[in-house]
């Protein structure tokens, strides 16, 4: 079957080399990101401090980009290193004393950002930890019943880091605004593999990073705020580059519009220059051809796994499930070290299992091979 | 006379090309900054997610060095993309409901680190800010007075980023533990330029990063934390790579030993490659000669300034003056254009002047030709 998006492989050299299933974890590197980066060398190297003339309008450009992606207006989104640091400076502007309290989310959420949340408790806050019953997702029902007239907000995961499922953001949002709290979406485990916009989802904020599909690299995180609430926040985590005129060096902080209130101080301008090219090139394929080509990839990884009589984590629904997929068996944690070691690239978590990806740049065959390799590895490891 | 800390402006490039009397706002670009930055697109390249397996040592490897360079013990060190961040983190583990709530600090402060404590009002928090009598430094009386049994925690510039002035941090820390309040060190200003010791200081906490006299570009800056303080603070902004075993992925924090608890999430890798040979060039130079060469030419910049009449907001005694002299008179600013548009870097800044300085890749006769250029400037734009 010919496919299309096979002719953006000459863009990323890794895959030359070994099967690169571990998107989900870490996109791979761009041959144009040393360009990107060059650039800002060049920048630094040739003007010094007056780099930061090109570097200021760049960081505007940067994240409108990322705010197309995501279907959201110019202006509403924000970077930084970390979607944590973004998580606990929303917090900060959200939590206040007399005001609502709990934070709901569940015990799928990817750790770092559940850290803000419990960490802010002393500070007046309350985390309420929905359990999965199954280790696979949560159902709507829970998220009814927990959120009530002390939820300040909910932190959904669009897809869950350890099983693959993709939740119903949309549902949960509802269910936050019909109970008056924020709806915050943590989209880091899905942006750039499956299609998604703020606005239909009626999030209030969702955070995100090139790190994943974006093939970013680290240190280039963003937040988007929704406009209209953006205005009501003060972050208590606030700085120069947040300001509305930062170059005044005012005493008292004045909140620049919208996302940007949120920036802290001076940004990591080289994360951000080698995250932009994984951006383009996304954007330029797609996100619809990507998540096409992801569902039919990740059905192939279903269908050999039900084979090999693994443990799938995954939905086979592929409305609920989101670009990857969690096999596990015994001595699974073993099997993932020797495919990494015969260049098939996977992860594998706890409480989760072997983690296996196809983006836009895998080739179908690539599938195969990898379940090849553990249709001799699962009876092995198993002894 | 022979300056042997010239031999490394070959190291520079920019140097061959403009006049950078600019390195307190932003160092030069060290030509190995490439290779650093190729080390890490490499690994990214190379090894995919596995680049991980070198980034997470580099991390405290680079951590080490800082350490070195402040006199602080290994793993007293955390990075991340600025200070505001790391101070807001700080606070966030500071501010308790019940405790104490007042930060000292002066309206010379650099503001961003102003706009993270006022920003923590509404959570507890009340910023209380000296007032200079001259806008070059506040007497250490002020803070005698101010600080008292409320108070939380003094912010203290080592170097005032409007005039040069160096404030006398020990004494400050002093005066802060007498009254049992935490004493937390900007040294951005000075880091690099001028020698300090966080231990003999007696400080609790110390901001600093790699913008400046550390030739490391932005997103690299960092924070000493005392070994034995640290270990009672729990940050509201917490995040996984502060966690003590991230990839454990527990569903609560357990914090890291040490300064890393306020590591966040995942940290910015390019730019801390970038700013490693820029750290190394410094420690190979040596602060304690880059600070005797920087006194003897903002001497020489002071007498220069005194003879064309400007005003001068930097301190004549050395010991109370950072590597920086401002200067004002009236049309600075569009004097400072005029510099900067003949290829002489330095800077302005509002309720100071222009700012000018040397670091060690700095000659003598640029020094003069500045003022040179000044000489002629100053009665043009004063019509």
């Amino acid at each position: 079957m010919d496919d299309p998006l096979l002719r953006f492989r000459a863009e990323f050299p890794i895959l030359d080399r070994v099967t690169y299933l571990v998107s989900h974890s870490m996109g791979a590197m761009p041959r144009s990101a040393r360009t990107w980066v060059e650039r800002y060398l060049d920048a630094w190297d040739e003007r010094g401090v007056q780099a930061w003339e090109g570097w200021e309008p760049y960081l505007r450009e940067h994240a409108d980009r990322l705010a197309l992606l995501l279907g959201a207006p110019p202006g509403s989104v924000v970077l930084h290193q970390n979607v944590t640091t973004l998580f606990s400076a929303l917090l900060s502007a959200l939590v206040r004393p007399g005001g609502r309290r709990t934070v709901v989310a569940t015990d799928l959420n990817f750790p770092s950002l559940l850290y803000a949340a419990r960490g802010h408790e002393p500070l007046g806050l309350r985390l309420v930890l929905l359990r999965s019953p199954d280790g696979i997702g949560v159902p709507l029902k829970a998220w009814e019943e927990a959120v009530g007239r002390d939820t300040l907000a909910v932190l959904v995961d669009h897809g869950i880091f350890r099983s693959g499922f993709l939740q119903d953001v949309t549902a949960i949002c509802e269910i936050a605004h019909r109970r008056g709290a924020w709806a915050v979406v943590d989209a880091y485990q899905t942006a750039g593999c499956v299609p998604f916009d703020v606005g239909a989802w009626g999030a209030d904020a969702v955070l995100g990073g090139s790190h994943k599909w974006l093939c970013g690299g680290p240190g280039a995180a963003w937040m988007y705020v929704r406009p209209d609430r953006a205005e009501e926040l003060r972050p208590a985590a606030a700085g120069w580059f947040g300001h509305r005129d930062p170059f005044a060096f005012a005493l008292e902080f004045d909140p620049a519009p919208g996302a940007a209130r949120f920036a802290t101080g001076t940004p990591a301008i080289p994360a951000l220059f080698a995250a932009r090219p994984g951006l383009e090139l996304v954007m330029g394929v797609g996100v619809r051809a990507i998540r096409e080509k992801s569902v039919r990839l990740t059905q192939r990884m279903l269908e050999r796994a039900e084979a090999l009589g693994l443990t799938v984590r995954t939905p086979r629904d592929p409305a609920r499930r989101s670009g990857m997929v969690v096999v596990d068996f015994p001595g699974a944690e073993a099997a993932s070290r020797e495919l990494v070691a015969r260049g098939i690239l996977v992860d594998y978590r706890p409480g989760g299992g072997i983690r296996m990806s196809p983006h836009f740049y895998t080739r179908a065959d690539e599938v195969e091979a990898a379940f090849d390799a553990l249709e001799e590895l699962v009876p092995r490891v198993r002894r």
